[in-house]
């Protein structure tokens, strides 16, 4: 089951610009500022109201940030859902039809993740995180 | 002050099946469908978690969604931040020198709102929603 939107993905091509701006607008700083070297980004996070906004800058010359800012320009570059249970929501979604990028989960930013294809969902890059007991990576 | 996500809105073409869409996606039926001719578009709500999508569907060949999609595709539209006071939060982002839409609220499909530039926000738009007692649309 879905339960709440998650977080907010915003891929920036200056993180530490970009959260300066953003804490200017939200009116409070990022609680904390993340490196997944396994998707090639660096992220910064501000929670407020049960969900994030996240901010990502990808590392390096060739990563998903970097190509999807290269096309489209910086904005909105995902939106994440949390669920109850990853394998069996993505059983689920591929059972009803929708093209998945994975089919089971992967280490993410903030536990286990798997991404929906934008061409399922007006496309729109859509992320699942499975509600974990604890954050895995340190505030 | 900014106190959460009150939705996210997704540009898409046509609003019945796109509805169906994310109704497979987040396993619940949209609980409203509104018109706003003011705006020059038709939404459909999906609520859960404490904020909303929004899918949102131009009325008429020249509106802003229409335009959004015949530039960049279906995708996400904006993003939405429920405020207490409107006007406060309007005059603050003002003197922090963000640049905006709306220099005052206007009449949205939630209440007032009011938007800020995209290239104040890493080409984020961003809408503002004052907290009203109650939901000017009926469900």
């Amino acid at each position: 089951m879905i339960n709440k939107i998650h977080h907010i993905a915003i891929a920036v091509k200056d993180l530490e610009a970009s959260a300066r701006t953003f804490e200017r607008i939200l009116g409070v700083p990022p609680a904390r500022v993340a490196e997944v070297p396994t998707e090639k980004v660096r992220v910064a996070f501000f929670p407020f109201g049960g969900a994030e906004i996240e901010l990502v800058q990808g590392i390096g010359a060739d990563n998903p940030v970097a190509n999807f800012i290269a096309k489209r320009g910086e904005g909105i570059h995902h939106i994440c859902f949390e669920v109850d249970d990853l394998q069996e929501t993505l059983d689920r979604l591929a059972a009803a039809g929708l093209p998945l990028l994975d089919r089971s989960g992967k280490p993410g930013a903030c536990g286990q993740v798997a991404f929906l294809h934008p061409r399922g969902a007006n496309g729109v890059l859509i992320e699942l995180v499975e509600k974990g007991p604890a954050d895995p990576v340190p505030r």
